[in-house]
């Protein structure tokens, strides 16, 4: 069965989704679709509007299989995140990678990549490093701007190709043009499609604009939402107020220093965007911001960053993805496909379980890593 | 100006404190009384039923001076806790130390705190220890089991007067037989006198019985109690769910193996009661169980334990501690007595101040170490 993997975030769920995976599907030529998908807390540092397994659920109108993105990587930028997404798609025996751009051409993407992982070995890098310029300002210098690094989701997108390229390179990388609705567009203009941000402000709102641009089968599972910043702020001031400056700067991505400012700002901040305006410099953009906080939140510390990947938590299935599954445990029986977590499988899962039961006190959400199993569903007609 | 020094909670003041500090003026013929008086927190491991100012207040209304017992120390039992009430005496440069107990007779005291401190010289001590027995079984088996050390006060003043005995020997301990009122005593069932526990019970159940065993000077200050068990929950249970068992074995007074079984309770409690029955077991009080959860509701850890006093914080005085302070900075320049907290004084105080921080993000209450510098009273009358 040939198998395309989209490293996605589904925050939540809408036809934009329904539109890349059938796209995917088709590009890839696939006889299944596996989305990689963030768990609690998703790459903008916030915590997912719903919780990870009411987001398999919606996938699952869609995808074959749904597996975890871990969450040292859902709650870290660019390489990172890209590394671990292509590593869960590599342990999945994906044939394909397929993701969305603003560019859309996969050629581009991959003339890019192959310069940029060369970079040293251009005759004019070594001397450049001996200016002591930084790695970023040599590749800006040697390569031009390329116009590929100008947007968001074309720089995520060069990270999977780089990552393809350096550890898994039997992945085939597809890009498929982003539909035209800006991610972080807020109004919902369109009659069939909108971004995540507007679905959240529309759903926070109280709006009923969503369902236009949500599949109608799936429409049920938009309950009310089950957790924004506001609602982890005071755990989040009481984790600041009691952690010492040198224990936060041990936390994943924060940036040198940062450590001092949350320290200075928490006391006078009543809630997380009073906090949000005190940190914010032009250094640092929100969502890095974000990122780290929700890092804090969860005293996800450096030290502890996986770096190899034991086992893959899979989340949903639909008779397709069982029937793939099943030939990957046959194939590869090595491999850790973890459809249960219980005592002896919830060692590979620390960060994700803690996440879980972090984010289920602050919302009251009771659907946990050890009372939820693997969500499987019948296939539908495509 | 002759000093005498008591160690205190006043969680809340009553009229039981008010005798205990007139005997002390008494007995030990002093023109001075100062009250070494536990912060935010106390040694049940509870956070204090009003914040320590107030309390301050509360405790001005019989006492000439109010200074703050150190929070680690607060937050310990048995040695530690006197060691740190006898330093601050002797940095205040008391020189009685009055103590309530079971027995009363401070004779019985000093010669059962000779003997324990110098058991190493028993001839048969070697031996016993050679037999892998512990220090607590080791003198029991060489001085039989002492009277005095079957009740809660005469072991706590026991360990003043070891402490004295040690390292102040210019202070004199004097013991005053405790009121009848037994400490732990639910019911108000004396005109005049009643235990903290049973004016607890009665300011939370809205019982206006507090009013006959308060001085009625002081009866405006006892609002709505500030803060109990219940509140805290929720920032205890994301502390020890977002912390590591290595983590919270590092936790100041935590016992070997205490954190697993902190671990493996906390998912299954919903509230403070249900994870105090979850944690019992015969090897632990409730009081010592509810210091551990305390210690690490602040993340107190082992290793920023203090050994030594480097600066005493005085939270309140009438004229005649006003003046006392006065004389004690002439006669003690290299000594920090801190009437106001700021940046260059908070370094002495990072455990009280965070305690203060916690305290005042779960309870709303705003009076901080910054913003509540010494309160200052006239003399009342004697």
């Amino acid at each position: 069965m040939k198998c395309a993997a989209l490293i996605t975030e589904y925050n939540p769920f809408h036809n934009g989704h329904v539109y890349h995976a059938q796209q995917a599907r088709q590009i890839a030529d696939a006889d299944v679709t596996i989305a990689i998908m963030s768990g609690q807390f998703v790459m903008r540092g916030e915590p997912a509007v719903y919780n990870k397994f009411i987001r398999t659920q919606m996938a699952l109108s869609t995808c074959d299989l749904v597996v975890e993105l871990p969450a040292y990587a859902a709650l870290s930028a660019g390489e990172y995140f890209a590394e671990f997404g292509v590593k869960v798609a590599d342990y999945m025996n994906a044939d394909a990678l397929v993701f969305g751009s603003e560019s859309g051409s996969i050629q581009a993407f991959e003339e890019l990549a192959l310069q940029i992982n060369h970079i040293e070995e251009h005759p004019e890098f070594q001397i450049k490093l001996r200016e002591g310029k930084s790695y970023p300002r040599i590749i800006s210098e040697l390569l031009g701007e390329p116009p590929l690094l100008q947007t968001p989701n074309n720089i995520l997108g060069l990270s999977y190709v780089q990552a393809i390229l350096k550890s898994a390179p039997t992945i085939q990388p597809f890009s498929i043009q982003r539909h035209k609705t800006e991610h972080h567009n807020q109004a919902i203009s369109d009659n069939h499609f909108a971004s995540g941000t507007a679905i959240r402000h529309a759903l926070n709102t109280e709006d009923k604009m969503w369902e236009q641009v949500v599949p109608n089968s799936i429409h049920e599972l938009y309950a009310k939402p089950h957790m924004n910043t506001n609602q982890l702020f005071p755990y989040l001031k009481y984790k600041i107020l009691s952690t010492s400056s040198d224990d936060l700067r041990a936390i994943h991505t924060i940036s040198e220093g940062f450590e001092h400012r949350l320290k200075s700002s928490i006391s006078t901040s009543d809630n997380f965007e009073q906090l949000m305006n005190q940190l914010k410099t032009k250094r640092y953009t929100y969502t890095r911001i974000q990122r780290m906080l929700m890092n804090v939140l969860l005293n996800f510390k450096q030290q502890d960053k996986p770096t190899t990947l034991n086992a893959v938590r899979i989340l949903g299935m639909n008779e397709t993805g069982q029937r793939y599954l099943k030939q990957l445990k046959q194939d590869f029986p090595e491999r850790r496909f973890i459809t249960n977590v219980n005592k002896t499988t919830a060692p590979y899962f620390k960060p994700e379980i803690k996440a879980t039961e972090i984010y289920n006190l602050i919302s009251g959400q009771t659907q946990t890593d050890f009372n939820t199993p693997v969500i499987r569903v019948k296939n539908k007609e495509k």
